[in-house]
């Protein structure tokens, strides 16, 4: 993959340079050697400005495509777990999964920092291409930008994707109902913690992987056994507590959530003991929440369960027969009852 | 739209900061009343993590659905002509316009600073959505990063464009033939020029306004009148130089191109001729290049001339019928002939 010739262009010590995003032999050489090469070993046809797909096999997969967008900051690039490619391939493929929506194809938009090593960058750009592959989503079409050095911080990665949806999947993020039970696909926190650790400006001694996975298959096979599911949403950004605190309010419902319910791994629970922070908070990448109606319960439970991504589904709460919508309470294992509030801003800068 | 209450989370100076990145109250304040307000003012459904569109739809209008993405880190954000969000939303629709497609939808990714000022980005975000109302293309779906200050430099834009193509039109930049005429519907190097001057770092007491543009309606009037169009490809990065080497090499052809024909405002001419600079190099936002069969060029050329973005569309050269394929030819009024070679990389960093 590295070719024969260097790629023009390069600098001292390996790296990029502003000439790799002007538009010309330099920038060329990096996208036909560097993104199409790696997203696309077997050759491509001539590169357009677009990618083209026939609107008629999407028909035969459902009625609605879906389209969502989501850039991707993290810091360190690299991490226990994943890096901001993974990141980048499995956070769009989970916008569109927990909407219902079987993913098509991604694009990816790089904005690239003077000076990032090329090796770097290839690590990054494999680590994608392999979790597309493996999620079966080709990255389709792409942008590269490069700014000079102090005017981004190394990679910045925007992916977008494009979905298409059953006719009989009606997923909505107000659609949860009295009555309906809440269920996750495994346990909190492990994304947060990773990177938390990863940063190494704390002196643990600890490593957690993150839990960074592509969730389509998981949802597919959920979907596959209760079509009737009512809401999904991954829970990144914010955690369980953000997600859940957007579906009571956007539903007008209360939630009471089952704190003795909680998967949390003890190594992410030590972690946030030490610091003071909550796993209900903390960031996840492979974590999807579902509502189902108590009659679809089981058979959700079960449908994750059988996925390796839901080894450690539960059922974590459900939706109150009564209550001031909008809220969410956390109850404890002695029937203490607390307010779990919406963050107001994550703890940590650059999770994802 | 400033609304009554402050938006949460707001620094002194009326700035952004972390908050409105992290998934908690502060960055949903920031994405009802900045993002989903200004695009939507009419209102909207409760947000989901993606946007949905009937399928039906879009086979009425064509039988292939358009996909592309583009990055923009202009500096600075703000130009005479523009700014980097009306230049987000025109990049993205011109790289739909010139595969025949008529846009549907874009997608917008912010990435932004701490501490850029809130009316900077509301200005921003207002220029964009003009813009989008403008060109008839809604954006419906969007993602907020903010980084730490030093992280990226005030505000990244990344939009992702979707569009359908009608089943006659079969445009690609390897579709150029021997025989064939190019056109171009304008003068070069606005967009180039505006921004060198816009920096300031010049000592030039002239201001150039960039030709930043949608060209969908512009291409549309072009493929009502020639449906036939080989290839298409708007001249940004790398300004002509770069669309035509692109297309001699993808194409396998020989390219002439008239000197004289090439449409350049006096004030551009004037600025490339102090800086040493060569409008064929510099980037345009509202230009487009078209390749058509000999037969057609006339009506392509009325076609152009007709819209109100085409007034100073010109033919600017053809497809030699021999000539070493990959190549491109600069020919002066007096019969000289020089080589035009793809650029290495762009003269300006952060042209777009």
């Amino acid at each position: 993959m590295s070719g024969e010739e260097p790629i023009s262009g390069i600098g001292p010590g390996g790296r990029i340079t502003l000439a790799h995003g002007g538009g010309g032999t330099a920038m060329r050489d990096l996208i036909e050697r560097v993104f199409v090469a790696t997203f696309h070993p077997e050759g491509t046809p001539p590169l357009e400005d677009q990618a083209r797909f026939d609107l008629a096999a999407f028909a035969a997969h459902g009625d609605r495509l879906a389209f969502t967008t989501d850039g991707f900051v993290v810091e360190p690039l690299e991490f226990p777990g994943g890096d901001i490619g993974k990141l980048a391939v499995c956070g769009t493929v989970n916008d569109l999964a927990v909407g219902g929506a079987r993913p098509v194809a991604l694009s990816a938009g790089f904005i690239i920092e003077e000076g990032l090593e090329l090796e770097r960058l290839r690590r990054i750009v494999t680590s994608m291409a392999m979790e597309a592959a493996r999620a079966q989503v080709p990255i389709v079409t792409g942008d590269t930008k490069v700014v000079p050095r102090g005017a981004c911080d190394g990679l910045f990665i925007t992916t977008t994707g494009i979905g298409v949806i059953r006719p009989d999947y009606q997923i909505s993020i107000a659609g949860a109902r009295p009555g309906d039970v809440i269920l996750i696909n495994g346990s909190l926190g492990d994304h947060g913690a990773a990177i938390l650790c990863a940063r190494g400006d704390l002196a643990l001694d600890v490593t957690i992987k993150s839990d960074c996975a592509p969730l389509h298959d998981l949802a597919a096979a959920l979907l596959q056994a209760v079509p009737q599911v009512r809401a999904m949403r991954d829970a990144t950004r914010g955690g369980l507590a953000g997600v859940l605190t957007e579906l009571a309010e956007a539903s007008r419902v209360a939630i009471g959530v089952d704190e003795a319910a909680l998967p949390v791994r003890s190594e992410v629970a030590g972690v946030c003991e030490i610091l003071g922070l909550d796993p209900l908070y903390l960031a996840n990448e492979g974590k999807l929440v579902a509502v189902v109606a108590p009659e679809h319960a089981e058979a959700a439970l079960e449908a994750m369960r059988a996925h390796p991504l839901g080894v450690d589904a539960a059922i974590i709460g459900k939706v109150a027969a009564e209550g001031r919508p909008g809220t969410v309470t956390l109850i404890n294992r002695f029937g203490g009852r607390r307010a779990v509030t919406m963050p107001s801003g994550e703890q940590l800068p650059r999770i994802c």
